[in-house]
């Protein structure tokens, strides 16, 4: 590690020699502000689980797809063994008043404890999916699980799902053009392993194009 | 789509029959709040390319693993290319101050055009890495080209690189636990395709364990 005044610099080695607590705390944060989002599967006897995830991403609108990453041996492996036994899971947007329910979610409970019961979520379930939705989340999703990659380089698998169906609970966030107001639903966001931020409206821009100046739509 | 006074519910179908325009506004914003990052990049004979991303995730502590996504036949193709070509490229985190030029970075320039030039963003080298970091950006890394993965579903292209080195401009963002400081950095996050956000931390919570209330640390 080398410090100036002004700068740190860190590099791949001293990454390496860093104690485990201190390298996760800091190379979660690298990637910048994370999604928040609750996953609920359930197994194939109806057994519930819910687990916190930060890796939720953006693969494709059509078909409207979107990934997360998970450790196959680690405490997120309920969640997927789960998609895997039904094809279903629901994904929730993390509102402000669930924060500290969904970081508790984390705990490496057993298979056998639904973490809808131990933190007193309430769920819910649509006709179409095996799934459980959690009460409370505004913004949230029923999934169909589609494919999924072994990462070779550290073991994680990502897992990508199709949107069968959307469940917007405020009429209201969802504006003529489809922009959908994160703000309004008081969704949050995630750095780092455990640290919620609020995120707050700076500006929206239209469309950019080579040669025209970037313009503020709202 | 059907709407009751409190809820919307919107199928695949539904999803499907969707102009693009509104499909792309909507199902961009599913996710969640994305990391907004610029992506630095240079051919093998120099030419600079800088492009807005909002799809690195974290996929790993130890080795530092960054991924992205990308489409090769799109206006990201110059990254890709050029990451392919020097085997490197800098992740910059967006601050505040930088979002209207970040937005611009993605209009379709061709390849001979630079964006640092256009935009008016000034760069400079690491001696470790062919690639650009840009200037002003408080939290940026260098990254080392490891694997790609192609994303069968959609053709998309997951992009994983390691970390090589991390500079941080601003000393006082890294903590004695490792934990890093992004509000302090005034790093934004997107929502959907062009609305940029500034996080405010609601909360930090000590590791979670079952049977144990959640805790503040901070």
């Amino acid at each position: 590690m080398q410090k100036t005044i002004n700068s740190i610099r860190i590099d791949d080695k001293d990454i390496e020699q860093m104690t485990r607590l201190y390298r996760i705390n800091l190379i979660n944060a690298l990637s910048g502000y994370k999604s928040a989002n609750l996953i609920g599967t359930q197994d194939k006897n109806g057994n519930h689980n819910l687990a916190v995830f930060s890796s939720v991403t953006h693969f494709g609108s059509n078909p409207a797809i979107l990934g997360f990453v998970t450790r196959p041996l680690s405490v997120t492996r309920n969640t997927h063994d789960n998609i895997r036994e039904t094809g279903h899971y629901t994904i929730n947007h993390i509102p402000e008043h669930l924060i500290a329910k969904a970081h508790q979610s984390s705990a490496k409970y057993p298979k056998e404890v639904s973490e809808f019961e131990v933190l007193d979520v309430e769920h819910w379930y649509s006709p179409n999916l095996q799934a459980p939705y959690i009460k409370g989340a505004v913004i949230q999703m029923g999934m169909e699980f589609l494919e999924e990659y072994n990462i070779k380089a550290n073991d994680t698998v990502l897992v990508l799902g199709k949107i069968k169906e959307l469940w917007l609970h405020q009429p209201d966030l969802l504006h003529e053009d489809g922009w959908l107001d994160l703000n309004a639903a008081k969704t949050v966001s995630i750095s780092g392993l455990d640290t919620y931020h609020l995120p707050k409206q700076l500006d929206r821009f239209a469309y950019a194009r080579p040669n025209q100046e970037i313009k503020s739509i709202q």
